[in-house]
């Protein structure tokens, strides 16, 4: 820790942004190195850092028994503890996944759609990186990897807050990376990870769009909504995961019970599970016992429309509240509606437009969900639990934007980047 | 006008408060609709627009005298005013702008990437329109026929907030606009053109994200400055254009002559004209002295560094603010750099990220020059007054943007798009 920081660690409000406004400036000047870096040397930095996080495996489990020791001293919530955790195998799948990002394609430079014009000019776009990405994180130690890698494979600089109470962890792992810029001889500063937590840093952030393009808070709702107000800068926005599932009066018995089943109980604490079933009338007699059954097996907690109510006297009443709800634990609401139509205004209404699903054999019906459904991820006899970016095959994931402007659903390298116009002429002019 | 505005025109803070949240429910709700519209409805309407104002003329042309002579007993500057003019022609032009909207490619419901997963899964994206967008415009009425047309293609629906000088002629648009939609049978609130101009509109407008997806101000820095700050709904921002030619050693001495003059000369008061040359030291003394005579006839003031004053005395010595002006006037600043280098540092202090050029025949200062400037135009050997939305292709242009984030350089109907994932399973589940 340098003297700047130090002071700032103690320091008053100007000292923080004087802090960070420095941080700013390295980032801003670095990321112009880094848009310049070939692919080659992206990937040895990469290369390199996954094999010194193995290699330092003992001085990162032992700075993470630091904030252990401290956490369990502060009576941190056992779910808290358990995601700042690291122990050898976390250790070797952050590696791995550093590995990954490597040899993900280079998107930078990319050049598409170059079209001849009529004037003689021939025009397309270039990807580029959005310049500098600062990320707000809480308590997992991974991220700092994770996060670190997708910007330099997308050659962007980055500026890195994690949570205070992952704080040695996370120095730990930046030292690995600063070892691995210097290896690859990229500049140190592209990869900043702050080292003071103070939460005054978070609303510099999002108010220096001269050093910073855009803000990704990865973290629970309450951390996203205050980054998001009064944010000047760009923001790749996650709130909420309200996510349904509608069984289409002409769904296949199996295909429903399956995705209905797995949407909900394959994990009951992420964002894309389902929150609430809609099932068609005509339908519901026959897909709702089983369903009852298969939930009350798994201990799922029903909340219920009267109409439902009639079926499976075991739900509770459901009240207006439980559409909006999103859950994250074994509850589910459940509705019985009148067709497609009202299904599409109840998605309208209380969904988040995070991710819905449609279990149907009709064609109009599936076509009509796709479309009219307006969110990041809309699916057709498929399970909720696949808008992720490993499975759509970005290879990973650095947030799920609830957002529609620039980047939506789970974002990949690509939301990282934007595109250029390129004119390639041979003396044209107008 | 209905009531509501009535109200609202003579009303407090809350009343235009309450107006403008009206204008947003409406909007949203015909968004839903809009979305759902298939293109030969679209087109449909845009063609019967066309033809309505071709027919209306006369009728649009004398709410535009009314306009015209408020204006001209407000002494309204004359740049303004004939900004603010109709006549037949430009009614036309009007008409046949709309129909070349027609025309585009319908881009909603476009599926790209559609790829099949391991788990089985198929997985692409989906263009849907972005929901409801907010434009703010000065005193060209033309811009309300551009705007909606444009707007309407996508899929979206919008809230017009033309200038108060041009509020008959605008008016007079939106009633050929509301006829339209009717004989087209599509939601008349998908197209809604504020019939009142109280600033305090637009305020409202950037501090709706519920009801507005999207804000896209036309207009000066000004307009364009009071619109970002505070905004809490996204902006399609277009600030300055500070375009920069760079002579290359090696450039081609007819091509940069032809670039350079092009470049400054064909229009003046456009954000892709070039504000300032910069020329490498090994080929200054070979086109500055025809530059200077071809500026010199065309009644340019130059304004030019030492070393350019020793090539051009009639030029004046450049301050250090003109490397940082965009004149959008007869004015030229020159100066002569050592090399690439230099003028990729040039344009990285002082330019806008707007558009620069480079003349050059040397293959691998080309690649550098379109991979290191980080503008939202970059060419090679063409003139700078390319960088827009018809020269591009797009058919027409919405703005042109100097965001990194969504949309960059000129915007067409895309800009006003985003895609959603779309899933295709068979019962698949996690």
């Amino acid at each position: 820790m340098n003297a700047q920081a130090a002071t700032a660690r103690t320091g008053t409000k100007d000292d923080i942004a004087v802090y960070m406004r420095e941080k700013g400036e390295r980032a801003r000047a670095a990321s112009r190195e880094m848009a310049r870096a070939d692919s080659g040397l992206k990937n040895a930095c990469l290369f390199a850092l996954a094999q010194l996080l193995l290699d330092e495996t003992s001085s990162i489990l032992s700075a993470n028994e630091k904030d252990m020791r401290a956490g369990k001293a502060a009576k941190l919530d056992p779910a808290l503890l358990d995601r700042l955790e690291l122990n050898e195998d976390r250790v070797a799948a952050m590696a791995e996944g550093v590995r990954e990002v490597a040899n993900l394609p280079d998107p930078i430079g990319e050049l598409t759609d170059m079209r001849l014009r009529p004037s003689g000019i021939q025009v397309g776009r270039m990807r580029v990186p959005l310049g500098v990405v600062g990320i707000i994180y809480e308590s997992r130690p991974n991220v700092t990897a994770d996060a670190a890698s997708l910007c330099l494979k997308s050659g962007n600089a980055c500026i890195l807050r994690g949570g205070s109470e992952a704080m040695n962890s996370n120095q730990a792992i930046a030292r690995c990376i600063q070892r691995a810029l210097r290896q690859a001889g990229l500049p140190e500063d592209s990869v900043q990870v702050l080292d003071i937590t103070d939460r005054r840093t978070v609303g510099e952030m999002v108010s220096m769009p001269e050093y910073i393009d855009v803000v990704i808070p990865r973290g629970g709702k309450g951390l996203v909504a205050a980054v998001s107000s009064n944010a000047r800068v760009p923001v790749i926005k996650h709130l909420d995961g309200n996510c349904h599932v509608f069984i289409d009066r002409d769904a296949d018995f199996d295909k429903a019970v399956a995705v209905s089943v797995n949407a909900k109980t394959q994990r009951y604490g992420t964002c894309n599970t389902m929150e609430t079933l809609l099932v068609d009338a005509p339908i519901a007699q026959k897909v709702l016992p089983e369903l009852g059954r298969i939930y009350n097996e798994a201990g799922v907690e029903l909340r219920a429309c009267e109409r439902t109510r009639a079926i499976l006297p075991l739900a509770r009443p459901a009240s207006e509240s439980d559409w909006a709800e999103e859950y994250l634990a074994p509850i589910l609401a459940i509705k019985i509606v009148e067709g497609i139509d009202e299904a599409i205004d109840h998605i309208t209404r209380y969904g988040s437009a995070h991710t819905d699903a449609i279990v149907t054999e009709n064609y109009t019906r599936a076509r009509r969900f796709l479309r009219e459904v307006d969110s990041s991820s809309v699916m057709v006899n498929a399970s909720t639990r696949f808008a992720d970016g490993y499975e759509y095959g970005l290879g990973a994931e650095i947030g799920i934007s609830t957002d529609k402007f620039h980047a939506r659903g789970p974002v990949g390298l690509e939301g990282l980047t934007s595109q250029k116009w390129i004119v390639l002429g041979d003396g044209n002019v107008r």
